[in-house]
């Protein structure tokens, strides 16, 4: 598959992993590996240099679908990152099983599911349909870390 | 167990899948099976022919506590539809794991675990203690896929 | 390890199952086990006979950071009995792996990482870093189970 040719294809840089803003402190993994199954943490758009991305704030009043899609597409950036750091070789992911996808919504903002095909479009684009397709949960959260737009969390399969 | 024949018995009718409506686009799958277990992405209540049933909104200011169980009920009849495209016999799921039940709740609202309840009854009424037994996460959100009342998903194991 | 000796040594004790309030009823089960696996259901702090301890109600309104900590530290408590009633001893538990962390937020509340810190702090500091070490989402919600500050599911591992 060699998805990090493809990353590379689409000028798209792995971020570093989170900066911890003075706020906050971090006291888990960013993945848990145990055999065949990676439990990947809630991850957030990040810089280049792992400084949150943003955007901020609660979809659609402050964050518009269109930027809430592309923090999808962020998070999924910090996750790959994530996962080259535990596994080495993004191609080592031979499923994408299960996504828990929570966006900071307004009371009854009904297009998650838009939101979150930021992140399971450029999984599918990324891995194809064999390795990337995925169950998801996509929701509306009253409070994200840092208040971000989009945090997505997600249990992969490896090789054994 | 035959647990096709119990729903016959209850009068009830597996839905289509959902029928998209043209506001979202869905580009996840509704199952993921892997080796011994399933996925399953978040439902919500369906009409027969595939159409979001509702109801939709709040609860419990625009949705009753009834209407939301019947919406758990709801969701979980589509879930089982799933299970049975993926599967062929709702039978082969050997053990009902972890369920993420989601309710569109007003701040505060304190009785998630009863709207919730609509899913599991459900669930042990048809499966039993044995297999139907599942551990549970039952919580309000600000916001859910078209505004659904309740959204719910799991993971099950089936035989090898 | 011998958990139940550290917990001894903090002062710490184990709570009763929770005592099921009036207002609510529970068809799921505390633990799920299948073979090396063990799905959580969502916990809250329980006083040592069982009745919710509290706090209750919205962080940081209603609810302090420190406050919430403290209950995110109390639904692990609650979560230990039950793996404790489900395994005979808290030393099975070979690695902790995914954790939904579920605080009863206001909107934009940007600190839900600190409030879940009370439950992986406790984890690493009694099973240490090989097994406590844990992949997370720690989220804002509208509402919780009874309106408790904090709820928190888990999956772990144990030996076969």
């Amino acid at each position: 598959m060699h998805i990090e040719n493809k990353l590379n294809d689409l000028g798209l840089v792995l971020p570093a992993p989170l900066a911890i803003p003075p706020e906050i402190t971090v006291s888990f993994a960013w993945t848990r590996r145990r055999g065949t199954r990676i439990y990947v943490s809630g991850h957030i758009a990040l810089r280049p240099d792992g400084t949150p991305a943003g955007p901020f704030g609660k979809v659609p009043s402050a964050v518009s679908l269109e930027a809430a899609q592309e923090a999808a597409r962020g998070s999924t950036l910090a996750m790959l990152a994530s996962l080259k750091r535990e596994l080495g070789d993004l191609d080592r992911v031979t499923a994408w099983l299960m996504v828990h996808g929570m966006v900071n919504a307004e009371p009854g903002y009904p297009l998650t599911t838009n939101v979150l095909n930021g992140f399971s479009d450029f999984i599918l684009e990324l891995y194809g349909p064999e390795v990337g397709q995925h169950a998801r949960l996509a929701v509306g959260l009253a409070a994200l870390p840092l208040n971000a737009a989009v945090t997505i969390a997600a249990e992969v399969e490896i090789a054994d």
